[in-house]
């Protein structure tokens, strides 16, 4: 893919934010990573989404450095940066403070598997990762903020594939795929599944996930090896493809 | 009917979905049955409702063998067969995900009969059916989920005709109806008596139906032989009619 | 005012009620009385509101008996017919099944003034009045449900003036007023309202209302003889007037 | 700036509100102050969004007194007045009765710093300041309802440039800014916060504040000395700056 096509991706991409109804203002930013070229882009600090343009977008290096764009790159690079480095088979990333999700990542709860409409999608429970030491908040900050994650996964043996999702404890939420329309996919139904489980928990506070063999049936019916709910171009419930 | 008909009130009604706030992506399906030719129409798996046509609609044989159609039929195809050979007077089927009804599913509550609203539609209690064995779950699942339908009218002794929904476990909504039309109609109110249903569970947990003689006023001055609650053409509420 | 007039304001506030989001399909009625004629005009049954015109529109008597119109009245005409009867201010009425108006009725509450929002156009609680008895309920339900709003009213010592809004156990919001646009008003007004107690008692299910002293102040700054908050044409906060 | 502009500023910010979905019918105001000339420009009571122009919106001096315009005041301008006097970096103030914050209002609760989105823009809890007296009520109601905003600030230490917003008790919310689309883009993000609050409220109704570091950091990387999270033009994420 050239570079100007994952351009033209990740600013219209940005755009179905607000479309979706994930964020209000500048709340949230879409990037997708050019392995080949080892080129990240991604949307300026605080731009209004129907500003966003193929000129004014954000391209840096891996190391965060601008190489393209005239305005500074959004505060939360450093975080894509680290879940980029780490988790070889994200290429595109989403990050909304959208509403449902939000107040999961407020109230310090990972969204457990309840039903599944979760299961078509994840492989268990939707992580909210441990909260920075003041020594990460007060240096580097962003990229603690993702490496957060990062640690989490790796201590609890997590594939980022299957569970692409996250929520950043006070924070919000993130999420990955394979690019930006499967990351801004995974966010919508992130959203959706939070807002049931934030309706179930304010009846039963201590709800508990689904039995494992019916979350597995649902969530390998559509992934891996042995999938069979599928159909051709369909099968993945995408946005849109360009 | 001709089933050139039918194929189109079922595109229409799967397409009415999003309209009205019943699914996100292609989280739902409606089918409908033509019981003298042994055919059910139904939506194939994971298309984006509007690129739903006559021409890609599924049709199968009652043992759920495509007949016509380029595409897979939905994977809850075996749910719908299910429910169409037990209920003798059901021709239409719509599943979603709608948020409300959900969460009771994932509460694994049934919709108690709280006010009029539900009483001038259902005759009681919509059921939250018996969680699927791990037996179940692992060998054919979606035959099982709809049998675990049928199994739990026949065992409470209830008639599809007077409570035309019911709520899957950990799973979700199906309503059904005399016509596609029908079944949308009782998947919209199904919603919105859920909605109110949860936000009263939120402030009274343990809140019960109203009594009986109530809503059987309410059901039985709109259904059967008393019937007092109808105008001519519009006293089946319908979304609409073609 | 010309009967043809209050037809047309009859039509054009039945069709408020699906762009206020107070109705889905057809499950409210506005009405409005002519005193002068002894003539009641009120939506037929089950009719679609963009189908309702003035010339379908039924024309009553007091006694209810039809006086112009192809159609059946609505159900619900007897209990218009007793608020008329008793509430000899009340011009015109408006029920819904509103959704955070009717969890309030369904959960058998009352809606106390818990805040500025409520002071500014109702003197006090909104009554939850009593439910009927299995008798009322058998026999001239509809008549017996505006009697035991009607009843509510005598034994409390309420002026219907001052508290233009009551909620029928187990069912849903009435609202009346001066004319159809006043009650379509109110009605969006306990709708707003009720969503807030909602979600109040969701948090602390024993909240109380506001101190008298603070709610007096802003009905009465609104309100009768003393009134302040007022601006010509504008003070009444209507949706329109035609 | 000429009084003009600042007309047409505070008429358009007043449409704002509605179509923020943070007002119904007339139930908010915007002002603006012009400091040189001691001049407030200030919305008239009850007059439908859509009809006020640049020749009905009302212009008074700092006592209160019309200047300029038909119509009079809003009811609520002593409350405006009351904040000008006593908070000199206040430029515009926004009231409203948007439905969470008002919800948080009611019930008498603060908004704790319970998450970043919070802290992006105000540094620490937004107040839900004391409950007037009797007497307070009676009499002066409207400029006591700011002075107890004002004293709540000067009684806590609290600068209003750093936290612009504050609940007034049993009403609602007011927020405030260097401009009339800042102290509106405030209202859009307090009501948002509030929502979170809400629902996790519904929880945990005890949940507490996040970490003053971390509510720092985010709130002093966007404003004051040391922050680093602008950019040019669109640093402020305002909704739209004419």
């Amino acid at each position: 893919m050239e570079l100007m096509e994952l351009k033209q991706q990740v600013v219209e991409a940005n755009r179905d934010l607000p479309r979706q109804n994930l964020v209000k203002f500048s709340w949230g930013n879409v990037s997708a990573i050019d392995r080949e070229r080892g080129l990240i882009v991604i949307k300026p600090v605080g731009i209004p989404y129907p500003e966003l343009t193929v000129e004014n977008v954000s391209v840096t290096d891996l190391e965060g450095n601008v190489v393209e764009g005239p305005l500074k790159p959004s505060v939360d690079l450093d975080i894509h940066r680290a879940l980029y480095e780490h988790f070889p088979d994200c290429n595109a990333i989403v990050h909304t403070h959208s509403t449902y999700a939000t107040v999961m990542a407020q109230l310090h709860r990972g969204l457990p598997c309840f039903g599944t409409t979760h299961a078509d999608y994840f492989a268990g429970e939707i992580p909210c990762v441990d909260a920075l030491t003041d020594e990460e908040i007060l240096e580097n900050y962003e990229w603690n903020t993702g490496m957060a994650i990062v640690r989490y996964y790796q201590e609890h043996g997590l594939n980022p594939k299957d569970i692409p999702a996250a929520l950043s404890t006070n924070h919000g939420p993130f999420t990955w795929g394979e690019d930006v329309w499967d990351a801004v996919h995974k966010s919508v139904v992130l959203e959706e599944i939070s807002k049931m489980a934030v309706h179930m928990l304010a009846i039963e506070p201590d709800w508990q996930a689904i039995p494992r063999v019916m979350s597995d049936k649902h969530y390998y019916r559509k992934h891996g090896a042995g999938a069979y709910f599928t159909n051709d171009d369909y099968g993945h419930g995408m946005i849109r493809r360009k």
